[in-house]
């Protein structure tokens, strides 16, 4: 079980989240590439941080949407996503290379990664991208929704997925996350977030937010750096786990 | 001898030159790579036209300006340069990955190729960022212009460099071109142009705006692509060339 | 009855259109505001040609996306919908005070356009803008569709509106525009466009797709500027229809 | 005497400063107009928070580079510097006249400020901006540098000026600012900046790096937003001054 982490999503002169705190305490840090937030010299920053901290570098590529930090739904082309993500792609990647790392897994970014999840043509469209570029790079995707016709997807394209579960979201009966725009979507309290994050590194399963228990196998946890009483947490929960 | 033109400098629905016209007739593609023009599409498409003519692809790194087709000077600093370009090989390499081919070399475009004609700084991070991504990749230059000082800072990253002389810009006599902005400064007659090409190619010189004649060798001869009847005069300059 | 032409959609070193051309011919130009279209130097020009030729001024605001020329659908929230029309409107207003001009209506543009016709609460946050900026200011909608609603909601909000048909897109039964995805969604026979011309200014109705006649009352006909011979065509027509 | 400070920066999901915190503190705010900093959003809810303070709001534009928040030094053309200005200021202009009010005066930002204080070119093309859009709003300068031909220039253009002093730079023996790059630039200490502002407000004058005193007469003062100390003793400063 690995932990993951959105990063590196500060855009020039404007700061957002706290990597240099996050980055001891995860494993794969999913890397802004400039379509919703980022710019070389931040990207360039945080590949360092994640080299020097030995985590696991991923691309988080985005629908190219500055102001909307990339959470706003677009109607693109089937071809302007592929290509997108592949733009995005290579240049984390050749920014990897400089510092002599790689990228070694695909993540996408808000409305892209919700909208991917649903909609059978855009998961097309990315995973096209992700297996034009390298076969070997295992695209991420939300445990418990429509898996099985993402993995039958990606058996086609050639291409392995990664499953993810939430550590601070709440769950809705069907596996799916409960929106943002909804009392209770996000979990504040720091036990509320280990008592999920042990229910699925320990029991494969979640509470969903009627109190149901529903099973759910991922392979990575989301967390989100904001939180630093979680961060505070996380060396405690990992040693718990012998994660 | 080989022709070199800037393609790709589409931009979403806006058109720029003919790349369809001009590139049967060039060795040397430099594809704009989305900071001063072009998108993750119409990149894709000209790497297409690129590959379909057989024609050499390389990276036309710019400042992000699209509002300014990157033609205005900005003073960025050594790691926003060096990034910069780096994000935007990556970006070009990517989607030349997925068409199975890759870039060659790289060019920097309008504002930025000039500044680094003339200051060492901005040289310096430009070479960090080609050393940085792959040694092989040459970088071009303008031929006769502290040159010298070129090579050596080149050595010292390892790195090759290509010169490149102009087919329809006049020459001052010290070897840099006439600005735009000066009577003369775009030979508009085909003739001249060609008789240009004719000196550089043959005689390794070049007539300045004074009159004189100026040594002048180079590797790559720059063409511009919006005129039609130039390109059609191409195919008899390579024939008469043997080029 | 007035001919409107969106104009004014070039952007930085890109053209786009021939303004030039259609101005003398319209009575309403819509000019684009910065956000899929047009920068500040842009704007004054295409400003300046409307005065010189005596054009009523519109603004033209689109969703933020230039590299989808605003024809990508995005879901924006109300907030940002009202204050983006303000924000591009007053653009507009400021260059036109400088020339001692001012905007006399708003156009929509593209999938902000085409989203407000059939989205209500889209049409409410665009009409919250026009009123708090000047209820003076008329909104065009697309003529025949949901058109007893827009005016109801135009009144809520205390402003006028003014409704257009199109010179040159084939109708759908029910009033609305063959998508331009489908065949036949624009007349490329410019006898075909003046006979639509005619029908709407002379018997207030169109022949639809398939054969039918559908009742339809407009204030203004859209024109695009692309057709030359149509150009050529709208003196001629003018004179016609004494218009 | 006014105190003014830099508000409405944050962009999009980042944020940047407090304007909340300063706000009550402040009788000029200077609000970024979307090409360094902002979006319509942030504007609108900028102008909502001065007008339930009752603080003159002031347009504050830029050269258009959100990755370098505006202070990098860009080559505008003459043409490009007065139709941005006018861009800018009309847009915040429509949201405030949305809210019931107005802009009082221009101040603009980053590189452009600096460039304007010693490019005379430049200073004329922001002057020739704010005359054609209202003669009634002074444009704010740095007090203290070619203070005469800032004026001398306005006069011409029939403009006002407000000349300002900044309460937490270094000043040179010229009168410039210490620019950033140099240690000592910015004063760190409350007490040092509260003298500062004392020697400006009480004695027309200010200790300057090597300890000279020079005479300083300025109708604001600049305060930055960043330090809440400072914001603390404001009203202190505010009771002993009467300002």
């Amino acid at each position: 079980m690995h932990f993951n982490c959105d990063v590196g999503e500060s855009f020039g002169s404007w700061n957002m989240g706290n990597d240099a705190a996050v980055m001891p305490y995860i494993d794969m840090a999913n890397i802004a590439c400039g379509f919703h937030a980022s710019d070389p010299v931040t990207m360039a920053r945080t590949v360092a941080l994640a080299v020097q901290h030995n985590v696991t570098i991923g691309a988080h590529p985005s629908y190219p949407d500055l102001q909307g930090f990339g959470r706003r739904d677009m109607q693109l082309s089937a071809e302007e996503l592929t290509q997108g993500v592949l733009y995005q792609m290579g240049a984390l990647q050749a920014i990897c290379q400089a510092q002599g790392t790689r990228i070694s897994y695909v993540k996408p970014h808000g409305a892209l990664y919700n909208r991917k999840a649903v909609d059978h043509e855009v998961l097309d469209s990315v995973m096209r991208a992700v297996a034009a570029f390298d076969t070997n790079l295992p695209l991420m995707m939300i445990a418990g929704v429509r898996q099985q016709e993402a993995q039958q997807l990606a058996d086609r394209h050639g291409i392995k997925l990664l499953f993810e579960a939430f550590s601070d979201r709440a769950y809705n009966d069907d596996g799916t996350l409960v929106p943002r725009t909804q009392p209770g979507a996000v979990h504040t309290s720091v036990e509320r977030v280990i008592r999920q994050i042990r229910e699925i590194t320990l029991q494969q399963m979640v509470t969903t937010i009627s109190g149901c228990q529903r099973s759910l196998t991922a392979d990575s946890i989301c967390l989100h750096g904001d939180n630093e009483q979680l961060l505070s947490s996380i060396k405690e929960i990992r040693r718990t786990l012998q994660m």
